[in-house]
């Protein structure tokens, strides 16, 4: 007989997983990666509708309505949120096996105690009846959080970044923390079109003309310590590869004026450049006992008519498929031969990668730390069930699965707390079915210590916000 | 207890995907992308035997005998059929796990009614007994095609193609519809010792000259128009990679003329030649509403060796490894950004590729038609079990599966059908697992509507063919 | 109800598979490819204890204990055995879906006959009683080769190698056969710092200098009679990609006259002296009826700091990421067009390309041998059930299965072989669940044949060791 769906023991199908998500599920949420906004947080605002929260900024769901031939009205445009929710629920049905599927019926249920199906049939009644319980209170940012059992978040902001709200937020009495990462991706994209707006701004910040490479070194080393003196623990990159080219002083300076006079950066100076300023942040990454963050693989921006229209970060994106084990090896080395290659947690969004990059991280373990390189947990495209169970099976075969630092939401919504739920229930599965069949044995102690390992205690205890 | 061999619910392990199999079933066949010969169809003659119909053209029952160390004059030579098909029984039992033993098994059952195992025990009376039926008639191409169901299905013609086969067979009364598909290979491939034979051809279809790329242009473009009158709705065309290069008109004639000179055109050159004359085809194709497949990843003709003795398609091809993520968004782009980008099936012949496709797809959606950029079903080395789940767990997550245009033989027999059977069976349990694990909900008109939806439906609407 | 840990049917999930295992487990072991000492196999001392024989030199250990943070001290440094095992031991629970944590138990359970688990409480008086074991005989190499059933090993020497322990070791009367096989990986690293001290080595065995590439490649000649006249069947070759640059013979004589006289070897010179050398080299082997493996895909000794202290192979080495694709095919297209294509079996790192080596193999079968291009196991990282299930898997698709040489060591360690048991076991529930679900027949005799072939009587014919 078919299990109920979504039912109490939703995706956990053995006894000894049940078990462990019962522990599982007590341990409180470290958010260490995702997109909140620290301004929405402080201001705190009530949403106007479900349709604000779910399609207000969700690429993903706008991504399978135009996935269904919805116009693009109906996503980003000026429809009313009635029918956008509409549209969108007509999606449901034929998103069998999606994600998405999950997490807008976890959604539901967690926070708006609604247990129906969602699709066109039920769409109307739905919206309505998830409006009155916004209508009637807790949906708020800090309560979404709060009720969420959220312990400390790490929100995803840029060195030229005030922190003027993280400032305010550590001025309120609330009952998780809320910390700054660095991410410095404009800095070091000096063959973007963002660079020099940015450098702009950062002359602002910084208080004169950053005219040198060295100069900017000394402004994020700056940038740093102020992130620092706020209690940031993180820092966060994203590349299509991370690249590995040495170049001296002399030869950086020049790539960075001719940058700086507006000439086209060729990809080889680009990877120079990159290579010594990464190579300088994670420096002084590893100084300060902070965690190196390598999102690796996104092509981003793939249609150029939607991104004049809308811009980017709109649902365009895909998985890149470069070569990365050789200059990724390098660069770690360079840092580990210096004695100066702090915490860093590689993640891939190309799956093919999972063995390269969970084989990778053995070379560079080291005294003192539990798995001091970590393997990141399944991101963007691979957020689903099958791809974390590829990226927990990969690590466990090549590392040491019980020191995984776990999960991230990622995420630009304060609805998006149960995935932690889902990736919860996929490891406790994961791992439950190794008992089950006799690879494991049934050592209650121990299996309850590495379900709450990887729920909270890892990763607490790896950016050290004990 | 172990199940029965290819029973009843062969490949159907849960309630729901037997369920949803018998909504399956009853669905039509309409295979969009073919590699039967029209003129067969319209000849309609008796095969001689079953040796004639197995070992006759099939490259991958040859791969396999090859494999077990037959000698080649029982595979391709001079020796008897009764000889061959018992040298290919022989290699039976070893092929535990390879789909070509489900497909010999469902052919004997579906077409012969024996249900006996194929091994060298079993093979003399097979043999006799599968050609008594065949002299007991039955097996024409098209009693074979009606039989087998199919409504519709897309052959595979050059440009050069008189098409008169096409032509003879809509004059007939069948019971179902062949159609031409458009494959102009041979056009874009300047590189290879093939183009300038397929320039002369082309000449005399044109009535004369083709002697720049304008007139290539011209001239595609008229039998792109041809094939028009004749109902084709598809094109196709199979790279290791997709190009993308930029390149003006004068550099475009150049090339061309260099290659019509019979000079050797280096590979950067090549590329910029078909890039400009595949942008040029997908905004023919677009304009019509056709459909553009694209078969990506082959290497061919691995063995020089016996490339001279027996020819291409014969059974030493391979996968290759190129990277496809980059130039492929170029392209597609390039089409997007002129509004000329015609619905599109990617298909890739390496399955590390599958997330670089399925989450291509997401980047070129648009307003009107259901999934308009397509994942093509598992192709070639992955049609099997394995190679579908693969695919179709890929699509699910990334894109939206309930608007799949499912499966093609992809074949050149007339026995092939039964892989749409196996395609359904293994969609159903795809699908039903999902339902089973409580992971979507057991609602049977949604269940129905999905299993119609991707065996048929979904591709008729797409292709048109109404 | 979890199965029990480890038990009588460990990995066996249906009851086919438990009588096709009944069968494989019969069999004797074919170790033809592992990286045993004939000088210790020869001198056949007692260990001292446990700790020597697990961590004297196993990096696979190593790797994990640094993954749990564990100083160097209690690695590879000075620290006695017992702090040693009992810090390795407090590694074991985290290792939950590690092959290590079966490997472990299955060396207590089959060696010492202990059956506790393995972790920080049980370390203690785990030691005492392997070591009391130990002390009362059975663990010198030789009983050790004896008790796991081995008729054969071969070993893995340098060209360069006097073989003289192989030779006392065959005028030994060993209840099992010991041969050499030609690894000769530093003769063609012309671009690694070990080419010139090597080719100082070889200089001595052949007696006068070696001073030019054809000179080489006569002493190379000479070196493989000499192996061959110890028995010698299999070569060896480890390249993170098998090159294919073509070469004249004076190019050929001015970059070995080039890396003689010290200069460093650009890349693409290094590939066209492998390319050449290695076709010299293959030719000889199929003269002889010898087997070419070829393991691609490592990139080795990442970490410059760990190897300036303690050198290679101590678990710094991960998995690269390059094409192989091309190359490949054209090295083997080139030896096949001479007819001097030896038997080959293609190991890969990378199990993203399991499907580009799978669908290789059936390039290249020929007449007369068994699957004569073979896919190697699942190799190193890739030496798990996952990995095994894998590259199978493709196998199965793509190539016949039944025809598979099966398993190797691939070890240092003589206490190693139950990993053939665990391959056995992976195999047969592989093949099982096959005939489980309906997909293949419960032919009793077929199956028994099946895993037969598999864990021993293919790799005997194979190699010819009969």
């Amino acid at each position: 007989m078919a299990r109920e769906f979504m039912g109490k023991d939703f995706l956990l199908y053995n006894e000894p997983a049940v078990k462990m998500f019962e522990a599982a599920e007590k341990m409180p949420v470290f958010d260490w990666h995702c997109h909140l906004s620290p301004k929405e947080i402080y201001e705190n605002s009530e949403p106007r509708d479900i349709a604000e929260l779910w399609l207000g900024g969700d690429h993903y769901k706008w991504r399978v309505m135009r996935s269904c031939g919805i116009d693009e009205r109906l996503i980003t445009g000026d429809a009313p949120g009635r029918e956008k929710f509409i549209a969108f629920a007509s999606c449901m049905p034929s998103l069998i096996g999606n994600p998405m599927y999950h997490w807008c019926h976890l959604e539901l249920r967690r926070y708006f105690g609604i247990d129906d199906i969602l699709n066109a049939d039920t769409a109307e009644s739905i919206y309505e009846r998830a409006n009155e319980k916004i209508r009637a209170g807790g949906f708020t940012p800090r309560e979404l959080i709060a009720k969420s059992d959220v312990v400390c978040l790490c929100t995803t902001d840029d060195p030229v970044d005030s922190l003027e709200y993280h400032t305010l937020l550590q001025k309120e009495n609330l009952p998780f923390r809320v910390l700054p990462a660095f991410r410095p991706d404009k800095a070091l994209s000096i063959d973007l079109p963002s660079f020099l707006p940015w450098l702009s701004q950062a002359a602002k910040v910084n208080g004169r003309e950053i005219d040198s490479y060295a100069e900017l070194e000394r402004f994020l080393k700056a940038r740093i310590e102020f992130f620092a003196s706020l209690g940031c623990r993180a820092s966060d990159h994203g590349f299509s590869y991370i690249p590995y080219e040495e170049a001296g002083k002399d030869e950086l300076e020049e790539i960075f004026r001719a940058a700086k006079s507006g000439r086209a950066v060729p990809e080889a100076e680009a990877d120079k450049f990159k290579t010594a300023l990464l190579r300088f942040l994670a420096k002084e990454y590893a100084a300060r006992g902070w965690v190196m963050e390598l999102h690796i693989g996104p092509m981003r921006n793939n249609n150029t008519r939607m991104f004049n229209t809308i811009g980017p970060d709109t649902g365009f994106d895909s998985i890149d498929d470069q070569p990365v084990a050789r200059k990724l090896s390098r660069f770690l080395d360079s840092l580990d031969r210096e004695d100066s290659l702090p915490r860093t947690i590689l993640f891939t969004l190309n799956p093919r990668d999972n063995y390269v990059l969970g084989s990778m991280l053995g070379n560079f373990q080291s005294a003192g730390v539990q798995s001091k390189i970590q393997f990141g947990s399944a991101w963007w495209f691979n957020d689903n069930i099958d791809g974390m169970r590829a990226q927990m099976t990969a690590l466990a075969n090549l590392g040491v699965l019980g020191k995984f630092v776990g999960m991230v939401t990622d995420s630009r919504s304060f609805l998006s707390y149960p995935r932690h739920e889902y990736f919860r229930r996929i490891a406790c599965n994961l791992m439950g079915e190794l008992v089950e069949s006799g690879q494991y044995p049934y050592d209650e102690k121990a299996l309850t210590k590495l379900a709450e390992d990887i729920s909270y205690r890892n990763a607490a205890e790896y950016f050290g916000i004990g």
